[in-house]
């Protein structure tokens, strides 16, 4: 079944004629200079320290969901991994979102960041009050790279080639301008700012060897556009619900729900 | 794979005690009462003559994948019927929306449509103007009928029981408020008169007979409450794009795009 949604994207059109590897580079960092979600208003909003508590909530909230899913992803990814080299690699991933033990890992770090911003932690383990926008762009990205070929699996992991800029931002943008934010409660980016680059590079490396006819290398750069689209899907959901016009969907987190006694508006 | 997304969900709780049949076709009822799309806003702006002919273009050009993928859904469906009474009842669906020649049936009737509201027909079929959000949903609908129970499966369907009702709405109302809808373009809409509570009935039928125990018949109303999420979800997207605030995301539909030469404004 899962190959019958292969038609079901616009086919990729071949790039015009064999790109170098460092021009197949230029390319991809060329969808990143004008898809990544850092250009999406509500992370200017989010860093500009323009968003109330309630809406940085809300970011934290669905924010999870897509956390919570990567190592699904990368386990996917990795279940699909011929030789036990490019597998020894990908499993750092796994490694890095789920830990080493209880209360260890990526995960854990968002959960503290939700935790952080009031909320309580089983609500946010629940996912039951993300948008229905957001479960299915995470669960797009899980399918995506279950269902496409293994080069296109990969370079839609390239989005972490931008990320350490917009973390720097964030970072910082956030802990000037929101006083319930701490150091402690965005220690989930310190560590990213070391994993992301490490994970890129090899990604853009193993891209780079194996795109190596103009159809291949159109494939990389559709699944890095496609990657580029469940980000920014999300923080379209994200305005819509809760900046303007805010019309919060049904189901979907109000605020006051799910939060600690105690952690008020 | 596709087991990964199982615990994806929140989990269903069991209703209390089991349910009549009669009651649990109530529940449906009232799920259907309280979120089915013709809720949305936007609905109510297209019933009501309220939007601008570029933002019928939106919601036209969009559906349309919806419509195009659901052959597709239906047909991952059938081949997870056990038996050839079934699958004979089931594959009318298949037939209705793919015709018995070229020309015919729903998709058909739906590119009709879109035509008739001034796109040209390979770039309705190319679905490379639709919103991601669009996308992500109708294919969560896909992947939701081939990854859960064959009961939550059918169940998705039934949003079917509430269409007859949207239907002589959007059809009285854009024939009487837009000058550049006639009865020919919404053909689609008789034919989905009869066909969808034929369906509903059967779906429903079988629904009632094959939940039977509490946990069943929760799956079976959650299925509902996600079919109509991935309907409200669609409508949101599009309210986001074209209504307010307006932010068409990067390589959607741009008013103006597609059109067949002398479509106009």
């Amino acid at each position: 079944m899962t190959a019958s949604l292969a038609h079901a994207v616009s086919p990729s059109e071949p790039t015009e004629r064999l790109l170098s590897p460092a021009e197949l580079e230029a390319a991809l960092r060329d969808i990143g200079a004008r898809r990544y979600h850092n250009l999406h208003p509500f992370h200017r909003l989010l860093h500009d320290g323009k968003l109330d508590k309630d809406q940085v909530r809300a970011w934290a909230l669905n924010r999870y969901y897509y956390q919570a899913m990567i190592p699904v992803k990368d386990a996917t990814l990795l279940a699909r991994l011929p030789d036990a080299n490019l597998r020894r690699v990908w499993r750092q991933r796994i490694v890095d979102h789920d830990g080493d033990h209880e209360g260890d890992g990526g995960i854990e770090r968002w959960l503290k960041l939700a935790e952080g911003v009031g909320f309580e932690r089983d609500y946010v383990l629940s996912t039951r009050g993300i948008l229905s926008a957001t479960r299915f762009s995470v669960e797009a990205y899980v399918h995506f790279v279950a269902e496409r070929s293994l080069l296109e699996a990969i370079a839609s992991s390239l989005t972490e080639m931008f990320s350490p800029t917009i973390i720097s931002e964030r970072v910082a943008g956030m802990l000037k301008n929101y006083d319930f934010i701490t150091r402690e409660t965005l220690a989930y980016f310190d560590k990213r700012l070391t994993q992301a680059p490490r994970d890129a590079d090899f990604a853009l490396d193993y891209v780079k060897r194996h795109a190596v006819t103009p159809e291949q290398q159109a494939q990389a750069l559709d699944a890095l556009r496609f990657k580029c689209s469940v980000l920014w899907t999300q923080l379209d959901a994200l305005y819509f619900a809760y900046v303007s016009p805010k019309m919060i969907p049904p189901d979907a987190w109000r605020p006051g729900e799910g939060l600690r006694a105690g952690a008020g508006a």
